[in-house]
């Protein structure tokens, strides 16, 4: 095994102002306006945000700030590139000098990727390509409608170019919003399988931390370790009551808090799991957090014999499974073990022949996800295209 | 016993830049040159960061970034209302862009007040009265060399008047460095007191987030549960092994996020125990740490049968205490227990009698700590004169 020895170097700031609690979308047009904006995008999915009334308090909140109201609506899961144009070419045409993103992850997305392709010359696809990097945005702030992504206060964006079907992720720090408005109610109305599908992956925000090859990163460790708890916790309490607001409190606050950068100080983070999801997502169209729970355990048994002490720890420590001194790897499968039965309890699949995905494409998949620069995925253990052939096997 | 049931509404964002790791002092003339800095006040205590290099490190990279840079040393253990005022008048003589702290949070304290008293037309002791609230701020760095305040990244700052020993708070926002260097090395030299009283203090700030009264904030219990187990596990190590980085870096990162306000979002913090503590430091010249491990465990005794449950969980959680399933009251104190001897074992008093006051004293201490504004300390319970001479007494 490769060990760097001593936590790494880091740099961490999180400029984001997080907004939590009840009622906190009133206060949206006055933040608005104390940011600065005058012209405001609202950019939303579907008509859920009508039905429910969030619609018109915010619109209202904003116009009572004075401020100027344009719209973009029709963001979908997987958010694509082709909306993300428009939105750029609105932006410019009106001068807008914030969009709000009203939604989950994928409105979130979706904006931030308006947000910096307003502000370039080129195509915004550059910066999920890697041919170009973001040099500014326009700000951009969120209404969190969906615990999930963590895209909230998060300085990445994932976007689907439905030309080949190609997910692919940008990180830039000009990508944090400026607030984000976070109110639990706001979760009451999600779906069952939105309430599987987000908690898991606020779980896999921190199981791609977690994983890593750094030690004596004590801290961050248990932090993480505490945060797994939490979703692992509370996430089956929402299936019996999708209205507890407590609850949906403790959900929404960890997905924040999984992906805001700071569970990842002076570690190096894995995310193998997801560059694979994301290959999942990009053929099949299913929900990024369906294909999380499918994948992780699938990649946890592939990868534990590299540091079987550190799954012991994830076992022992999130789960409360008692140790087997003897046969350490015992007390380690047993956590990934756990894992499943967890998502298995939240109404996930979690094999892809349960969602018909079958082997006919594991080669095809393996093959984008290999393809251009990155010829290995993840960092925990490097994943070649053999690799992940060998981990849709086991998720077969 | 009154609860608030929910996890209360917050806004959180901490603008504080954390540069962490290995010879990160290198950065500082660069990093305040990006935040538009000309002309810098180096502010410190006394020759110890020249004996060790530092000194000359440090003004060698502000030269080189081509900054003018001016001094003021002499700060002390809680600094003092004096050398503040000094500190206003030479950044209006010289037009200070910006103070950079170095040392621990003497020194950083001693620089925010002189950063919000440079741009106030009064008395900068009005803020640490509540006669008055800042407005602004000069810019703040810091770069630390003692792991145990927080305030690298915290928006607080304790001054004391020698003018009747009164030593005094103030919080604002305005407060927050701009960006804290953080190197594990630089504490390398600080002797065994230091350590001891360091990471009491950062056991103290999270001690004094988690017992509340606000129910349902899981994460933020967790969170904190790890924040305490880490700072208890790595402590005693660094008794053995001072030049230990990994330890250091444990303690060091542990104790910026003790305090810099993550780990009370959603709840209300009691600090009961530090407003007693000031009076002691106050009076009696001791060192806050020092203070804090005799007066926690003592304020414990006192106020445990307020919520057995909570003290439970703090045994069971931070401490693996068994759980006296029969008597949850025992479980409880044994975590107080527990407390003590880890105090004791970082080779620290805990009770007055071994730092030589006695109950002479506590009169005038309770009086002083309940006068003006505060007829009653802390939230968790609150604790008039008569309270607060029984938590002396318990910690005779």
């Amino acid at each position: 095994m490769c060990y760097t020895v001593i936590m790494n170097n880091f740099d961490f700031k999180n400029p984001t102002q997080i907004i939590f609690g009840k009622d906190s979308e009133k206060r949206t047009g006055v933040l608005a306006a104390e940011y600065g904006a005058k012209k405001v995008l609202l950019h939303y999915g579907g008509g859920s945000i009508k039905k429910t009334g969030l619609y018109d308090r915010v619109t209202a909140s904003l116009k009572a700030a004075g401020l100027e109201v344009f719209e973009l609506a029709g963001v979908k899961p997987n958010p694509r590139l082709s909306l993300v144009r428009e939105g750029v070419s609105l932006c410019r045409e009106h001068s807008i000098d914030l969009i709000l993103a009203v939604g989950g992850g994928s409105v979130i997305d979706s904006a931030k990727a308006i947000g910096i392709g307003a502000v370039y010359e080129g195509d915004v696809w550059d910066f999920y390509t890697g041919k170009a990097e973001p040099q500014g945005s326009l700000k951009v702030a969120t209404i969190l409608t969906i615990p999930a992504a963590g895209s909230e206060s998060s300085n990445g964006s994932v976007i689907t170019n439905e030309d080949g079907g190609l997910k692919r992720p940008c990180g830039s720090d000009f990508i944090y919003p400026v607030f984000s408005i976070c109110n639990p109610e706001l979760a009451f109305t999600l779906p069952v399988s939105q309430i599987a599908n987000g908690t898991a992956d606020i779980f896999a925000h921190m199981h791609e931390r977690y994983f890593t090859n750094v030690k004596q990163v004590d801290l961050t460790d248990r932090l993480i370790e505490a945060g797994m708890r939490n979703i692992i916790h509370h996430a089956p309490r929402l299936l019996d009551n999708p209205e507890d607001y407590d609850t949906w409190a403790e959900v929404m606050w960890t997905g924040t808090i999984a992906h805001n950068n700071l569970l990842d100080t002076g570690r190096v983070g894995d995310w193998g799991s997801h560059d694979i999801e994301h290959e999942l997502s990009g053929m099949f169209d299913i929900a990024h957090g369906a294909g999380l729970a499918i994948i992780i355990p699938a990649w946890m048994k592939y990868v534990y014999k590299h540091d079987v002490e550190l799954f012991a720890q994830f076992a022992e420590r999130v789960f409360f499974v008692e140790r087997d001194y003897v046969n350490p790897w015992k007390t380690a499968l047993e956590g990934i073990y756990r894992l499943e039965q967890h998502f298995k309890r939240m109404g996930m699949a979690i094999r892809l022949s349960e969602v018909g995905i079958t082997d006919d494409s594991f080669d095809e998949m393996a093959e984008k996800a290999t393809a251009g620069d990155s010829a290995a995925l993840g960092n925990f253990v490097k994943l070649d295209k053999t690799a992940i052939i060998k981990i849709f096997k086991l998720a077969e």
